[in-house]
């Protein structure tokens, strides 16, 4: 499933375009699933460029600083527009640190923005979510779950985790919020993440995940092994004839060796941002395919640790 | 076939690291063919850097000032480790604005070192073509001719042109030299290039060519059509929804509308840089197709008028 931003999609390049083109899966010719995020996370990153009132939110393009205003309900409309398979509520995301109070508020606002976007929903052929915020407050995060699920969504997200909290902060705030969730529902964890993140994410029950770490890190250069991240650019790799992971079997371990892979990076040729991207979502995709086979012979624990001790022994 | 460079792999990554992986052919992961070009048009490039005597250049690299020194035999060595399956001689190669007796000297020292590479040359599985200079002289075009074909070659390169001079000038001169050259070996246009100059040179006896223009072109969004070059990034093909050329059975044409392309290229997007290159390739590699298959039903003149007179319509 490809995740697309409607926050993004709307300024950039804008709805009259994908819907002249048919909409986000003709626009991108991708027709596997796509899921949109709401683009609440992007929004609420913008800091001064933003006024939020219960009716909903004002901002400024971060691209032109062009005036924008945006309700729960735009919200639907642009990613109906859009086309997804999974869209996502309006959601008022908070900084970690937030005052508490200011956090009760986010999540009333988001339960009753909820309650808005599910009235505008019209589309039967996409899955709205919804969304649980909360910070890091457990008290919090329950009254969240409670408030959210009670509207009754298809599938359920997490939000607001991952924003520069500590991890045993990330992982006591999401062990106590997926137990409180619906078993029949799917789980998905917004923003996360790294290969550690996602196997303790789906201990905690967690189905569903999205982040632009394993790309953003490709292009950087870092590159996931069964033994942990290496960089490409390393001077050790000049003259490593291997490929990235000996263990690995995605088209790019097949057909080039670390050294001409560190070669394309020394020369910034495109090609090597290219194979290291494809190299690290091949790795993601493996690692949870092997989580669901792990899960239906009932070896997650070992699983899970296996993996975790190799990956975290450099 | 791929086209390398010995002077730029030479000074990275290095030949040791190209040694130890197998060759280019293994190092890159392509089993087609390739020719490596001596690099003496690069050498000759780097102006102040460099200092030539009969022996041969020393150099600095343009990477980091270290000083290196080739000769017409170290550089047949140089591609015997890289492994091509053509490769050129060191040559001389000047600006073409350059005073008449220097020209004259290079085309001297270019045929002294073509004796020498020949010699030097014993890997019977890689071809050694010879290059022909000369600037735009024909009275000097023709005694390189006369030289370099005295020593004989499986196949001869024309270098030199397309270096600044205007297109009249090295028509003529290109359209002398092809005469001269054997009729029954293959002619190689060094450094050309533009979808126009393909035809013209096809018109006047050429084979072979190469050129960064097609892909350095589309990374900067200009992109080969029927009807002449667009660039990718102008406003008005924002809300396009047609492909670049309609005419164009490519993979992108196929897949991708003007409209997105030209968002990927406003939004950086890497992706747009390689659907640009994947079309302006393929544009070139139909209309090569398409002169070979006009010279065989004997319609090359009224192919090439046909062609010239749409992509040179705007």
């Amino acid at each position: 499933m490809l995740l697309s931003n409607a926050y993004h999609l709307y300024l950039r390049p804008g709805l009259e375009i994908i819907r002249s083109t048919g909409g986000l899966h003709q626009f991108m010719s991708w027709d596997g699933p796509i899921l949109t995020d709401s683009g609440g996370f992007q929004l609420f990153s913008l800091g001064k460029l933003i006024k939020v009132t219960e009716n909903g939110v004002q901002f400024k393009s971060h691209i032109n600083g062009s005036q924008h205003y945006m309700t729960p309900e735009d919200c639907i409309s642009i990613q109906e527009t859009l086309g997804a398979d999974i869209i996502m509520p309006l959601d008022h995301c908070l900084p970690h640190d937030s005052d508490p109070l200011e956090l009760k508020k986010a999540v009333i606002r988001t339960y009753n923005w909820a309650i808005r976007a599910k009235q505008a929903h019209t589309n039967t052929t996409q899955s709205l979510f919804g969304i649980v915020q909360g910070g890091t407050s457990i008290p919090l995060r329950k009254e969240a779950v409670d408030s959210i699920t009670s509207i009754g969504f298809p599938g359920y997200a997490i939000g607001g985790l991952s924003v520069g909290e500590s991890a045993d902060l990330m992982y006591a705030t999401l062990q106590a919020t997926t137990q409180l969730l619906p078993f029949d529902k799917p789980r998905y964890l917004m923003g996360v993440g790294s290969p550690e993140h996602l196997v303790q994410g789906v201990l905690m029950g967690i189905d569903l995940f999205d982040c632009v770490f394993p790309t953003r890190l490709a292009r950087n250069g870092a590159l996931f092994t069964d033994q942990g991240r290496i960089n490409i650019r390393n001077k050790q790799f000049k003259v490593n004839t291997d490929p990235i992971d000996t263990n690995c079997n995605c088209w790019v371990c097949s057909s080039y060796s670390l050294a001409y892979i560190n070669h394309l990076f020394r020369s910034h040729e495109l090609l090597g941002y290219r194979l290291a991207t494809i190299h690290n979502l091949h790795f993601i995709l493996v690692l949870m395919e092997n989580l669901r086979t792990a899960i239906r012979e009932d070896t997650l624990k070992e699983y899970s640790k296996d993996f975790l001790d190799r990956y975290q022994s450099k």
